[in-house]
C-alpha cells in the first residue's frame, strides 16, 4: 500500500506529506461526479510520464476552477497517489510577509531540493496569491512571476525527473500574466453544478438520511432562479456544518445557507460562474 | 455569568478584552430596532458554530455599513459575548506609522497567539485604515492585502479554532480588492433610519424626558428634506452630548446638530446613503 | 484672566502657547464681520464640549477658506481661548524635509503628549501641508494620512479629553482624501468680501486717517471689475505695509497693492474664489 | 574533429560548453525543413565574418520564433559549431531572483570573460525573461535593458572578436524596448508547419514506424480545423513522449496530444501564429 | 559707497556675494529697454519694504521670462544693490546629484543661516531645476517643493527680516506646483524684442562701430520672418562673440548668428515666445 | 603637428585621447559629401571661439542623426582636431549598470577635472543611453538629466574654457526631455543617402575595383525600392567586411547586404528616415 511505499523511499531531505494530507479533509476525495474521477486519471498519466518516459524529465500542469471548488484538494491526492520519493508543497501560507526576494529564495530552496531527488513533485498551490496579485493597479510582484516562468521552464539537473502541478482560481489573471502558458498542460476543476452531484455530495458527508436529503434538494429547487447549483464542494461542506449546528431542522438550514451561497454565486462576476 | 466564566479559562497569552471593551460605550448597545437583535443572534450562531462543529475550524464573517452605525461596537458584543479563552482586537490603532512589514509582523503575532488557543476570535477592525486605502491612486498596502487575504483563508493547526470578525465602512473597496469574498459570510449594519428608531435611541441615551424628545422629533420632521434619518448611532450619540451642553433649550439644540448631520449625510457620496 | 489662570495650570510637558502666540499679529483678530465673531463662538461652544460633556472624550473640526484668510489665526485664537492645561501646535514648519516616518513619528509624539494631559488642544495647521500634497500625479505622503485618520478617531486614554483644530486652504483636497469626513465639524472662514469689511480692516490697522481710507476705497471701486473685494485679510494687511512706505501716497499705493491683488484672486481658479 | 579543436584551445577561464550541450536533446537537429539548414548556414556565415574580417571586431544577432520552435538548440548549434575558444551562455535560468545590478553584474563578467579571449561568442537566451518583462504594466528591468543596449555595442578592446547570438520568442517586445535594432541581423525560425515536416520530425524520432506515422497523421488531417500543423518542434518531441507511454495505441495518443497542442496554438493570440 | 558698507556689516556666516557677482557678466547690466530700470525699481522697493516696514519680516517675488533673458542677472544685482547683510545664493549648481534630503538640508541650512542675520536675501535660481522637473510623467522632487513652499511661508524669527528671489523660465510649470502663488509677487523679464533693443544691446557690447551695426540690423531685417527680435540678451551676448571670431565679416557673422537663434525662437513652443 | 603639440601640454589629470582616437576606424573619415567637411567646419570654428572669444567660456553643442551615420567619429574627430590640453570622453561604455548617483558622480568627475585644464572639451557621447531612456513608460534617469542640465549651463570657474559635444541617434527624445534646448547649437549628420555618396564610400573603403563597385551600384538600383540608399556609413562599411567574407562574389554579396539594411531603413517608424 502507499503508506509502506513511501516510507521506503522517504528520502533525507524533507517531505511534506503531511502538509499535502492537510489539504484533504477527513472525509477524503467524493466522487460526486465522473469529472472528478477523469481529473484523477489525467493526473496520473502525467505522473506516470514522468516517471517513466526518458525525454519527459520536466512535466508542469495547472489545476485551475472557481473558488472552493477541490483544486488543492486534487493535486495534493495527485501528488501524494504518485508514490514519488519527494513530495512538496509550495503554498502562500508560509510566505506570509515574504518580499520578493524572499519568495523567490524559499522557491528556488524547494526547486533545489527536489533536483536532489530522482523524482519529485511540487505542487504550487494559488498561484495568484504566490504572486501577490491585486487587481487594482493591477499589482503583482513582477520578480516572483519571472522567477515561476524561469523555474517551470528550467530542465531539472541530468537524472533527475520533476513534476509541477499548479492551482489557482484566477486563470485569467494568469493568462494575462503570461504564466498560463508556461504550463505543459492545464485541468479544469469545475463546481458541483446538478442537483444529482449536489446529493452525491450531501450523501458522501454522511450527514443526511435519504429523506431529509431528499427534503433540502426540493426546498432548493423549488426557488426558480437555482437552475444550477454552481457551488464549490469546500463551501458545501462548510453548509452541510451549519446545518449540523440545527440537527432538528438540517434540511431547512442546509437549504438556507445553500441559498445564500448560491445568490452569491450568481451574483459574483467570476470568471467560471 | 459572563465575567466569572471568562476568568476561569482566561490563558497565558494576551487577551484584549479590556480593549474590545472600550469599543462599547458605557451605555452599552441600544436595542433601537429589531435589526440589531439580529445581528447579535447572527453572530451567536457563528460562534457556536465555530466551537461545536468539527468540521468549521475556521469561519470568517465581515460587519460592514456606514460610518458611525455601531459595526466595531457589535463585533466587540459578539466577541466578548463568545466567552472563548482568546478574544483579541486587531486595530489600525495600534499600527499607526507602521509599514508593511511592521503590520504583517502584527498581524501574524496576534494569529499566532490565536493558534495557541483552542477556541478564539479575532475582531479586525476597520479594514480599509489597516490596509492604508487612499481612493487617490487608488493606493493600498498591497502585501497587507495579501497577508490578510491569506491569513483569513489559512487553517489553524489541529485542533484549534478560530473566528475573525471584520469591520468596515467601505465595502465596495473590500470588495475591489477582492478582500470581501474572502470572508465566509458578511453581516449589514444599518443606520438609524426611522424617526422610531430615533426615539428609541434617544430614550436609551436617557436624556430627554418623553416631551423634550417629541419635541426634537417634531422639530426635524417639519424639514421637508428629513424623510428618512440615515444617521449612524454614534453621531446620534455625540449630537445628544452636544445638546446636553444646553440643558435649557436640549430639543432645538438637538434638532440643529441632527439637522446638520442629516444634511451631510444627503450630500455624501457615500455608497450606503 | 486668561494668561494666570493658564499660568496655574501648565503642565510639565511641552505647551506651545508661544508658537500659536505667533501666528497671531500683533494687532491681534480684527472683528470686520460679524463672521469672525461667530466663528469665535463656534470654536467657543466646541471648547465648553470636550471640557463639560462626559460622552465627548474627543472632538475634531476643520477651518477652511482662501488662502490668508485667517485660518491659522482664528485656530490659535480659539485654542489659546481655551484656557486648557495642554495647547499645542502641529505644523508643517516644524517637519520641513521629515519622510513619512518622522511626519508619523512626530504627530504621534504630539499626540502621545495630550493623552497625558486631562484636557487638551491640538492646532493641526496647514493640513495639506503636513501630507505634501500637490496636485500634479496627484503625490500626497499617503502614510501621513492614514496616520491623521487614525489620529483624529482614536479615543484618548480614560480620563483624557482632547480637541483637534486643522486648518487647510485646500477642502476639495482633503475632501478627495477623504480626510475631511474624518473631522467632526467644519467652520468656513471667508475673505474679506465687502468694502465695508476692507474699511474696518483698514480702520482696524490704525493706519489710515478716515480721508486716506475714503479715497482709496473710491479708487478701488472706481475700477468696475471690483465688484467685490474678495482678498485674504492676511493680503491687506500686508498692502498696507507696503502702502506705509510710501507715506506722500499711502491711498494711492495701497490701491494699487489692492487692485493687483484683487486681479489675482479673479484669475486664480482658486475654489474658494 | 570539432572536440578534439576544441580542447586544444581551451581557455583558463570559463566557457560553457557543457551547459549549450544541454540544449540540445539527444536526438540533436532534426532537419524536417531546409529552413533549418538554412539557418544553421547563415549562423555560419556571421561565424566566419567574425573569425575572419579584420573590421567586424563585434556581430550580433537574434533567434526568433514561437515558443518552442527550436531557437535555443539552434544557437547552441551553431555556438558549439563555431569552435571558437571562448562559448558561454547568459541564460535567465542562473539569474533566478537576481536583482537588477546583480543581473548586469552577471552580464558584464561574461562580457569581460569573453573580451579576454580573441574569439568568442556569447548566446544570450530568452532575452524578455533576462530583461523580466511582463506585459502588465508593462514591466521589465529597464537597467538591465540598458546595460544589453550598451553591451550589444561596445567594441570588444584590441585584438579581441565577439559575436553574440540572442534568442526571444517574443520579438515584437524587442521591438518595443528598441533592443531588436541594436541587433546587426535576425533570424527567424518557424514551428513545424506542414504535414509533411511533421511526419519528417517523427521519423527523426524514431519512435514510430511508416505504418503508425501515416496513420497519425490521417487522423489529424480528418479535423478540418488542423489546415497546418503550426507546432513548435519542442512540443511535438513532448508529445511523442507522451504517446510513447501508451505503446498499444501510440498514433491515436499520439493525434489526441498533437490535436491539443494545435488548438491551443490556434487559440493563443501570439505574435508569431 | 556699497562695498565698504558691505564689509563693515559682513557677519561671521557664509555670505555669497562673489556667486552673485559672477551672475552678472563684465559688462554688467545693460538698459536696453525702459523695462530693466523698471525691474531694477520693482526690486528696489521690496528691499527697502523688508528693510523698514515692521509687518513685512518676510517678502517673497519670483522673476519669470524666456531663457537666457537675464532673471539671473537681475536678481543679482537686486540682491547686491540691497546692501543687506546676509546675501546668498541658493543654486542648483552646488546641488548636481542632490537627493531629496540633501537638497532640502542645503535649502535649510541657507535659510537657518539668513534667520541668524536680522535683514538678508537669498536668490533662489532656477526653481524648476532646484525641483528637478521633468515634463515626461511629469516628474520632479515633491518633497523639495513642499520645503520651498514651506520655507516661503515661514515667518523669520522675531527681529528678523528675510527676502527671497526666485528666477524660473518656467512659470507655468511653477504654477502646476502651486508654487507661483506662494509667492508674494512676481516680476516678468521680457526678451530683447524690438531692433531698437537690439541695437541697444550692440551698442553696450561696444563690439560693433555704428555704420556695422546698421549694416547687421539691416540684414536681420530684410528677413521677412523676424519681424520681432525675441531673442534673450545673454543669447546675443554669445552671438556678438562668436561674430567677433571673425572680424572682417562681423556683421554678417552676427546676422546669420541671430538669424538662427530668432528661427530657434520661432520653432520653440515656450510659454514666453 | 597635432601629435607633438598634444604631448607638449598633456595635464597630469587623465586625457582620454586613446579612447576617442578608437572611434575612428581605421580608414578614418571618408568625405563622401560635402557635407562631412561642413560638419567638421563648423566644429572648428567652435573650437576656436571657446579658445578665443574672451566671452564664450562654456559652448555646448550635439551632433544628432539616424543610427550608424558617423556621429560618434565626427565628434572624436573635432575634439582630437582642436588641440585642446584636456580631451575627455563621456561615454555609457563606462557607466554599464551604474545607478543615477554613480553616473553623476562619473560625470562630476569629469566636469571636475576638466575645469582643472585651461582649455577643455568633453565628448558626451549617445545621451540617450546615459539618461537610461526606454521609450516603454517612458523610462529614464530624470536624476541624470537633471544633473546634464545643470552641468551644460554651469559656468566654468574663472579662467577656464569649456566646450562639450554631444552625441545622439533620439534627437525628439533629447527634445522631450528639455535637454536638446540646452546645447548652444545642434549639428545634423546624415546618412549616405545618394548612390553617389555611396560609391564614395566604396572607393574609401578600397575594397572595390571601379568595375565591381558599378556592378555591386547596378544591382541595388535595379530594385525599385531602393530610390535613395539612408543607410549610415557604419552598416556600409560592416556590409563591405560582410562581402569581402566571399571574395568570389562581392559585388552580389554587397549588394545582398545592402538591400536588406535599406529595406529595414524604410521599414523603421524612425525619426531621421
Ligand atoms: N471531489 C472532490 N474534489 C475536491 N475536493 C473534495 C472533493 N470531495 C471532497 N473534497 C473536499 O473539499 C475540499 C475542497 O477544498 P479545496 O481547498 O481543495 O478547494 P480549492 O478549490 O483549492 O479552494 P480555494 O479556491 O479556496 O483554493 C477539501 O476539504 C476536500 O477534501
Ligand atoms: N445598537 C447599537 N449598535 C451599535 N452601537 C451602539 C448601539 N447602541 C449604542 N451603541 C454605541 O454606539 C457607538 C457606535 O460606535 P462604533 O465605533 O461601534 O461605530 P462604527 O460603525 O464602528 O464607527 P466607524 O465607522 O467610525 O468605525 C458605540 O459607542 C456603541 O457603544
Ligand atoms: N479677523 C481676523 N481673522 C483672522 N486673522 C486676522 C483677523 N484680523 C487680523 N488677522 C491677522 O491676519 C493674519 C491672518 O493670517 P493667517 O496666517 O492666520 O491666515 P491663513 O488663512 O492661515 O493663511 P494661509 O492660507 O497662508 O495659511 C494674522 O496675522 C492675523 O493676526
Ligand atoms: N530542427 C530543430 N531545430 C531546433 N530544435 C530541434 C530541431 N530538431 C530537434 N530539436 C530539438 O527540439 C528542442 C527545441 O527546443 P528549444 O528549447 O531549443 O526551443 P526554443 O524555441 O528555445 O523554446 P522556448 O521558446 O521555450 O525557449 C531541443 O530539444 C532540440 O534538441
Ligand atoms: N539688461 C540686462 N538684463 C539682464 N542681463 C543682462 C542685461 N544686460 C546684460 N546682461 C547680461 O546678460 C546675461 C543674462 O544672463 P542670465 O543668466 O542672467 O539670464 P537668465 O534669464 O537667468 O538665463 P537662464 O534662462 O539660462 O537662467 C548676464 O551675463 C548679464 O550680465
Ligand atoms: N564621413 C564619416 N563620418 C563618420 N564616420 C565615418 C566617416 N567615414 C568613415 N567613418 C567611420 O564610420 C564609423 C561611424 O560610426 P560611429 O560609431 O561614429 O557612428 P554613430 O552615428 O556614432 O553610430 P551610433 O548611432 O551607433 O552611435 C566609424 O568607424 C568611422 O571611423
Ligand atoms: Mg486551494
Ligand atoms: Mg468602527
Ligand atoms: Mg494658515
Ligand atoms: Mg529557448
Ligand atoms: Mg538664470
Ligand atoms: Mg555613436
Amino acid at each position: 500500500d502507499f503508506d509502506r511505499a513511501f516510507e521506503e523511499v522517504k528520502p533525507a531531505f524533507g517531505v511534506s506529506e503531511d502538509e499535502l494530507q492537510d489539504c484533504l479533509s477527513q472525509g477524503g476525495i467524493i466522487h460526486y461526479s465522473p469529472y472528478i474521477q477523469n481529473i484523477l486519471e489525467q493526473g496520473s498519466l502525467i505522473v506516470n510520464q514522468v516517471r517513466d518516459d526518458p525525454a519527459a524529465t520536466l512535466y508542469t500542469g495547472v489545476l485551475h476552477g472557481p473558488p472552493g471548488s477541490g483544486k488543492t484538494a486534487l493535486a495534493a491526492k495527485i501528488a501524494l497517489d504518485s508514490e514519488y520519493p519527494f513530495i512538496k508543497l509550495l503554498t502562500p501560507n508560509s510566505m506570509i510577509g515574504f518580499n520578493e526576494a524572499m519568495k523567490i529564495g524559499h522557491m528556488q530552496r524547494i526547486f533545489e531540493d527536489a533536483y536532489k531527488s530522482t523524482l519529485s513533485v511540487i505542487v504550487i498551490d494559488n498561484i495568484e496569491r504566490i504572486v501577490g496579485w491585486s487587481a487594482i493597479g493591477p499589482r503583482f510582484d513582477n520578480a516572483v512571476v519571472q522567477a515561476l516562468m524561469i523555474l517551470l521552464k528550467k530542465q531539472p539537473p541530468n537524472g533527475r525527473r520533476l513534476l509541477c502541478l499548479g492551482t489557482t482560481s484566477a486563470r485569467s489573471v494568469l493568462q494575462q500574466l503570461d504564466l498560463f502558458e508556461h504550463f505543459d498542460t492545464d485541468i479544469a476543476v469545475p463546481s458541483v453544478n446538478t442537483y444529482n452531484e449536489l446529493a452525491h455530495v450531501m450523501q458522501g458527508s454522511g450527514a443526511f438520511d435519504e429523506q431529509s436529503l431528499q427534503q433540502a434538494i426540493r426546498e432548493l429547487q423549488e426557488n426558480k432562479h437555482n437552475d444550477r447549483v454552481g457551488v464549490g464542494i469546500k463551501r458545501i461542506l462548510k453548509n452541510i456544518g451549519t446545518a449540523r449546528q440545527n440537527p432538528g431542522d438540517m434540511p431547512n438550514e442546509f437549504a438556507r445557507a445553500m441559498n445564500k451561497s448560491m445568490g452569491e454565486s450568481n451574483i459574483q462576476t467570476n470568471e467560471y460562474s
